[in-house]
């Protein structure tokens, strides 16, 4: 598994969009969250600031506003889209997926249009964008929106700094069309169960239930994750991960001219920057003022990369990030 | 969109596996709790008993039975397997999914075998089935596994038998493989949110939180269900969906072997029965005994049909079923 090679994967970006809510969170509120000296926030995980959903600002609905932004710039009809897939870290509630709840933000609830969820916690977008490109390959769509939408706030334990202050609020769009100038060139994703347990979030689901065994549900509503053990799990797959996928792409270290990583830490990104040549300049890094959005962060920098410029024809470019899993997974596109 | 025609989505089924929980719950039972006269669940919803999961029957513990017994059949090296797809109803717990959970529990952590998760609530079996072959038809996967596992059980609102009575849990797991003689002639989902309130479960995402109200978070924690709802909402097209899959798939009802249903209920099975010539005989109807499993039901009947001989080589299957959203999905394959 050392990746695949993409023979027809080509598409175009029509539009993308990102919204982020409007409760600003400052280091120093951080500080005082997480119980700790004024400034500490700051300089121990390099942010100035979050953004928080407020009630009103729902896995849905800031994923349809992302969405509304991204098809404008389409400027598509949009009953014209073929599938809109959600690609979120955590879903807005379990029935029915945050994809349906979309689609009848978007005034699509009579349409047909085929709705449903991915998910890979933080690299649900790159396994969504696969399920698009794949679908675009063999003639089933021409036209996709993947959205993704997560509020990390809602379950955050300030009692643990490193498990708290990275994560933000957001969602982000992407309206892709089948037939244009981006080539995907390789495509590569690898789970480790043996390491499900050092980024978790365990209410939610079938197995604890609030009315069987409260207090195990509340010690368990919280996400959990163990910084040493992310890193152990990660750091050693990572070098031959990329090595692989580049291999398989044709192309060398040298070569990438832009990387949209997952955002999850400064330090993950710190580490990145250093396996890439000149990856200071060529790492898209917006932790400080946006943080690890879950599934939210790669659609997210994307979308700040087209805005900068940074997608030039025929550039090559990685998409790349880790996920609760744990995962690997990552893509190289040439623009 | 009619269907769609598929050109090369062939494959093979080389080993299925299902489990039921140990605990049995009979008719009468949900007689008390529900809180109505002896012998009304089985005459009111045409039901003998249900499998309520035990703590130790997590979800990823069932599907990783099913799996089991589905890897045992095909009698592969389980290393060999190139993709893990996990299409439950509702995950074990949000992070990570249940996807890895199971590959973990199959001895696979260390694998790097991608392990994640597709979600269309009752249709997520469908779902996951397409992600394989269209993996199969572009020479990505030569070996899929796919596990659905479900506790209903877990948030049932028994004041309200015709939402709770109907449900049971379970695992049902199919291994797969490429190129072989079963060929899906056609295959199509379309998802209607307009009706995303009839069928919800609310509790258990990024929305409700149980620390910020408690008594909001407690009273959506049970799966909510308005029958009325659910068939105003499907039974207007189904007709029309039908006709097109079995269009696309160039064959009339007539032509239908053996029909493979979600089993959403006594209803709906009878529903279905009617819709297609001699019904009675085609329809595969695990309801009194299984019940609707969510994204369960569709692999365990389709294990059923397998293990009662109904699959001979030429005959034509319908796999169908609606799933919340609402969403009508279905598959027209030519053993």
């Amino acid at each position: 598994m050392t990746g695949e090679r993409d023979r027809s994967d080509s598409f175009a970006i029509a539009g993308s969009g990102v919204y982020l809510p409007q409760r600003v969170v400052t280091a120093r509120e951080l500080d005082a969250l997480t119980n700790r000296p004024e400034g500490s926030t700051a300089a121990s995980f390099h942010l100035r600031e979050r953004r928080w959903a407020s009630p009103a600002e729902t896995s849905s609905q800031m994923g349809a506003w992302a969405a509304e932004a991204a098809l404008a710039e389409a400027g598509w009809d949009r009953a014209s889209l073929d599938v809109i897939l959600g690609a979120c870290g955590v879903m807005e509630q379990p029935i029915p997926g945050t994809s349906v709840l979309i689609q009848r933000r978007l005034g699509l609830g009579d349409s047909g249009i085929p709705a449903f969820d991915i998910n890979a916690t933080c690299l649900s977008f790159l396994l969504a964008l696969d399920h698009v490109l794949t679908g675009f390959s063999i003639g089933r769509w021409r036209r996709a929106l993947i959205v993704s939408a997560d509020i990390a706030s809602a379950a955050l334990d300030f009692s643990d700094p490193e498990a708290s202050v990275l994560f933000g609020d957001g969602a982000a769009a992407f309206a892709l069309e089948a037939n244009g100038p981006h080539v995907r060139l390789a495509y590569r994703f690898n789970t480790y169960g043996e390491a499900a347990d050092v980024c978790r979030l365990e209410a939610g689901g079938t197995r604890l239930r609030p009315d069987e065994d409260f207090d195990a549900f509340m010690a368990h509503s919280k996400f959990h994750m163990e910084g040493r053990g992310v890193f152990r799990a990660t750091s050693r797959r990572f070098g031959g991960f990329l090595a692989g996928l580049l291999s398989t792409a044709g192309i060398s270290p040298a070569d990438l001219d832009v990387v949209i990583p997952h955002q999850a830490s400064a330090a993950g990104l710190e580490h990145l920057k250093r396996a890439i040549p000149s990856g200071d300049e060529k790492v898209v890094d917006i932790f400080a003022d946006i943080g690890n959005q879950i599934a939210t962060s790669l659609p997210f920098a994307w979308h700040v990369a087209r805005q900068r410029g940074l997608l030039h024809p025929g550039r090559h470019g990685l998409i790349i990030g880790t996920s609760a899993g744990v995962s690997l997974g990552g893509a190289v596109i040439r623009w």
